[in-house]
């Protein structure tokens, strides 16, 4: 989850040198497009990229999402039919990107986290989106982690009479946008959950590993902090209508987003201070325990030193002990027992350690 | 209490689509209706809403009270009749909402947190109340948990000679944050009794449940920050006198509001740092039993310890062992013992473990 | 202490309406009068309040000191003779007020805590202070705690050639703030020396109830905060010359002032400071203890369990054990024994625990 | 080291009133005066101060040094000759003065800690210094400790080709700020040095005297940013051009002034966060102690009870116990001890306990 | 690493004196020089400095590297050819510098700091670097470690083709930030790695020198913190287009810098974070471990004291001791024995203690 492991490949290089620093494993580069308007639309995947796949002026809209950063070719592609700066590019392949928001006049590029739910290992995946809008086109570049969250988006652009279709490439930047965000909150609820397992086993059974729970989510949260946090002045700072490529029926849409994703930053903060809270729990719980060990361990020791002793003293072998001699020496000395145990639970009662 | 289950059914959603996120337990959506001015005041129960029910323009002030969200075909009654925005319409649905203020023109929307104590259970209980401020009506929509905390509006309201009744929508406005303003007071004051309580608590007998009761704590002061903390801004944002809807007159009665809300952050603040305190009191006076007890083990096992050894020492079978023979064997034993037991008394004493 | 226990009464009354929040035991209402120019001056106190005290454009100034908010005609009274508008009326008896200072045009209004030690119980008391200021007059409302801090200034007038004679009253308010904030250092200083004291006592000897006494000054200081803290805001505010009422000839003195308050706040942060320091100190004390009580036995057990081992060795009843037939078996043991204590101090020595 | 001892003698008098809250013991006050321009240099003591010392708008430098402030009369005199209002007089006098600067038009006021090392017992001095800055004069008030920081100036000064004597009275104010804030660094220097020694205290040998020097040096640091923060203040002000009396060529020296009380800051916050994490270190090395502690006591009770109690059991007088008879008792029950013994030994072995 | 000091040497001196205050080992000052433009490069040391190396106005781009400030002489010479103020050459002395950027219109001057990893003992090499930027050239003064991390910028001019060679130094100064902030994520990827082997540790096995490695790290993060955070301003500040030194082309290409060194804080502040984690579950690690030791020596305790008191019972030489007599006796008492032993496991079982 960490992303502070890539930066250093490129160490030195003349900006603007693109340089694969994703995943692995990443898979074939994928591109796929989408033309749209009011009354059209066509879906196709995109093989050769021999020339360039959208004309400047052209109406309508077209979606092109390219799957997976492995061919360099293929920004090179993008670079050279849209006009777009050798730095967005090398941004683009930069995985580890923060969060930002830049208008370059012709273009508007966004990049962000985007964050789904693996089902079966419940952990986080996360991949990069890079989002570049134009005045007829938007672009999505994925890092290329399998599937994304755009399905709800591709849905309703299928429906015809969807709002979507009627307006130009910032609502679908939006949308886009707005379902990433969606699935923050879905995150967020499953580690909720989590936290809140984890509290009850804090009551019922703290153990180490609960301590190593708390720690794994306080550093999922630090981890979600970094992915959240600058998109607040991302989107804010796509509502406040600079950029001629953001329409101003749009911008209704931006706010709305916007309360969003101040949401999601409040949700966050508000696991935090569980998390920082269940440690305070938890630390006290130990102190407890070890409390009730030690008063258990006193009580016994001051109860049987004693006796130990007293049942010592008339182990000795001296000759001259009078007391063996007497009659009622042994049932005295039970008495006397008792009497000192009798007394020291008294005490503890008193104390209120029993 | 936590409010951070219920987003994920919207994900991916076209933003302005409808959906119920709040208590599934709500009741019917019901509607009620008082219209009035300096000379008269009519209360009506709305049932059916064939047309609108305020005519735009008309004299007199209207406010619409719904009680109530399940029935999504009202709020979108109330989205054709006053032009309310499907974004606007989503919020007041989204029970979740972040408190805030936002100016469309036509109307102002407001949504926040009413809350109320339980008087049974002596819970919080929060509803989600949207007021939107037309020229001539309010209407305020409550998420539908039972009743509400206006009576006393209503009440003012009846009174012919209350300045209220002489004033537009916006007092009313005014009046409505202002009863819910006050009842963050009350509950205030009894989360105070509570920590006061626990207090006396901390001192007495602190247990395990005196820290489970300070997290509990802890976690509704956090909720309670979450509900107040947006508030200052929003009515901060009103008396700025940027809307046309509202007057000049009521600009001071929201100056005052906004003194009422930075004095309950300002009282929740001084509850957050008085638990905090005390987690550190309870954290202090564990280590202090602990102490006691290990002293009184110290004490009790640098006693015993060695006065056993010595009467395990003449315990021994040795044939030759000369003080067993000696005529004051015993009794000199008895005064090394003796002697033994007073010096550990006297080096605890004076070590003021005693 | 605890300003949080009073609002409630007001929930959901109309913005104005007048009800007495304050000290139950409050006695009657007092009313006194001061006259003075640079060449007379008149003191008196007020009977009935038949007619208005003070002419409009009179010359010379007027100060009218209300001690005790229990009659409610008093201040009706003034607010119909002045003009003060039923808010400002409201927030005079709302004495759990944040200090604030508000510009009303006609007249300014200061709202803050006026502190005073009790000589007997060294404990503070606060008593809430409004101050109306008007063209050629100051009415200072004090909640109603026997005294106030304003005998020096009292004194101050009655000295002809003192400045503020031949000024107007808004040096007479500057006089009254500045001796206000005056006390403030006072009670600090006092709160200073508690400190110290609680500091040595820390060092001699700690026990739980210097923690509580930690605790109740961290309280005394968080209450303080809340008065303090608003204070530089008002003062700041008075100084930028905004208000006619202001002269420009005062204003120097208003920075003078302004320089004590946040001189106040930052003493205040210092012992705040101080105070943090020392619960760490005292649970690293705590912690100290518990390591030595824990040594002393661990050395006493390891020094005598495996005696009190050998000596039960040699006290068991086999026939068959032939050391204790030896006629250096006891002596070899007292040996041996005497060499197990030896080696185990040796081996603390070592270690540093003695 | 606290410097919220004095204030309270000053409580509601006039403002402008002088006293004088410094040092007890301060001697006589003295006052010298060196005047100088590229070519003159002139020093001489000033005995009785009949008439002015310096003429309006006389050409060269004048610096008149104020040693002590118990001689009120001398602050009068300056104040009628140079026209200082009163409120400047009384802060000159006021020795806990927070650091500031202050524009009157005709003379700008600066006040501020001069620090520096007692050579023997390593203790910071602290001295107030006001300096008034006027178109041909600078006057610096010293509090009266013994000696300055200036001696270095003065030998600049006597040099016929420093820059110093050529320019106005605003260079010889950075001067004198200069050579103040260079000895914050030698103070941050000396407490540095400290700090290293203690941390390796903390590693080989940490007592409660160690806690006690951490919490001391804390306390120093409290002060000193007290001294330091406002500064930055001060600097700032002075170099944004505001005033007619420092001249466009001595502000590239107070932005250079600047750099260094930032970082004077820096430095301080640097050992503050030093010092912070000692505690923690300090805290964590107690615990494992207590660790060590309490191993050792287990250990050695986990293998002497149970062979404790073995001894015991055959050391009973039963008639009948078979065992005591045996010929191979004694060596099976010696056997039995070595076996548990050792199983203990490899027990703690795998839980890494020894 | 810490570097506070070296000021004090400075105290009082003339502002503009050139004293070393770096490292003593620092060797001979170096300086060599390149000239470049499209087509040409030269590349050549330079020996004696008699003459001003760059002509004022000449076409291309020079770029001297003073490698060492042994040579107060060589400063002195490139402050005379170039007109570099006094301040700014005591400036690049002065090797504890706060990175800043300065504009002296002529020339614009920033220092920061390099850091390179040192490959043997993994430890942090930090050297002051000073860049002044002229109209066409570039000075940089390294602080005299051996080496810089400027290689890649060397070989990225010598590379005819390269965006470098086409534009003015001001590229040159981005190239040689841009590398520099580069190796900041390489020390900081390191650091990572032994973050993550410490965590490890502490799940593993934590000692105390775990402990004192995580404090080490942390002072570590602590002075990179100083180092990276003025960086954020100094590349902003340089983006703001203010100067004329930097082209327009270069703004962009300054702005990308900007994100890396936003990207470097935030991986520092998550690296800090972490580390501040790590102490919380090393303490608790440590409180369970002092718990899993307590709870043995409990229950050994308290199945071994109870049944060591009755064998010494039994051990006792009373003539009438009846139960010595029975036959049953001894097995009565094992039996007696077993049960309590058996008892006190079901009882810490119940508990959970086992
Ligand atoms: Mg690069
Ligand atoms: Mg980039
Ligand atoms: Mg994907
Ligand atoms: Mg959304
Ligand atoms: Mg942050
Ligand atoms: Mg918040
Ligand atoms: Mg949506
Ligand atoms: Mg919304
Ligand atoms: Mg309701
Ligand atoms: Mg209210
Ligand atoms: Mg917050
Ligand atoms: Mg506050
Ligand atoms: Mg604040
Ligand atoms: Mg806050
Ligand atoms: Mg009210
Ligand atoms: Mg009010
Ligand atoms: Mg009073
Ligand atoms: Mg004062
Ligand atoms: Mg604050
Ligand atoms: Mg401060
Ligand atoms: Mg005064
Ligand atoms: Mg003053
Ligand atoms: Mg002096
Ligand atoms: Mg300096
Ligand atoms: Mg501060
Ligand atoms: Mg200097
Ligand atoms: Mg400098
Ligand atoms: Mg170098
Ligand atoms: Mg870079
Ligand atoms: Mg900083
Ligand atoms: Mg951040």
């Amino acid at each position: 989850m960490t992303s502070i492991r890539k930066r250093s490949k490129k160490a030195g290089l003349a900006p603007g040198t693109l340089i694969h620093m994703g995943r692995d494993k990443a898979g074939a580069t994928r591109v796929d497009m989408v033309f749209y308007d009011e009354t059209h639309l066509e879906k196709h995947p995109v093989g050769t990229l021999d020339q360039c796949l959208i004309k400047k002026g052209a109406p309508g809209v077209t979606w092109v999402n390219v799957e997976g950063l492995s061919d360099l070719e293929v920004l090179r592609h993008f670079g050279s039919c849209y006009g777009i700066h050798p730095l967005v590019l090398e941004d683009i392949l930069a995985t580890d990107q923060r969060p930002k928001a830049a208008d370059y006049g012709e273009y508007l590029y966004v990049v962000l986290k985007m964050i789904a739910l693996d089902e079966e290992s419940a952990e986080i995946k996360s991949e990069q989106v890079s989002l570049v809008l134009g005045r007829n086109y938007l672009i999505s570049f994925q890092e290329g982690l399998e599937g994304d969250v755009f399905e709800q988006v591709r849905a309703r652009l299928a429906n015809e009479k969807a709002r979507l279709r009627a307006m130009g490439p910032d609502l679908l930047l939006h949308a886009l946008l707005d379902v990433i965000v969606d699935h923050y909150f879905l995150v967020l609820e499953q580690l909720a959950d989590r936290i809140e397992d984890i509290e009850d086993e804090l009551i019922d059974n703290p153990t180490t590993a609960t301590v190593q729970a708390i720690y794994g989510l306080k550093r999922q949260l630090l981890f979600l902090h970094k992915v959240f946090w600058p998109l607040r002045e991302v989107v804010s700072s796509l509502q406040r209508r600079d950029s001629q490529l953001i329409q101003d029926t749009t911008v209704i849409y931006l706010r709305d987003l916007y309360d969003h994703t101040v949401q999601v930053l409040d949700t966050l903060e508000t696991l935090r201070e569980m998390l920082s809270g269940m440690l305070d729990i938890y630390l006290s719980s130990v102190s407890n325990r070890l409390n009730e060990v030690m008063k258990v361990l006193t009580i016994i020791a001051t109860i049987f030193m004693p006796l130990s002793f007293i049942a010592g003293w008339y182990g000795m072998n001296f000759k001259a002990m009078p007391e063996l001699d007497w009659p009622y020496g042994y049932p005295a000395v039970f008495v006397l027992c008792l009497t000192i145990a009798g007394g020291m639970l008294v005490y503890f009662k008193k104390k209120r350690w029993l």
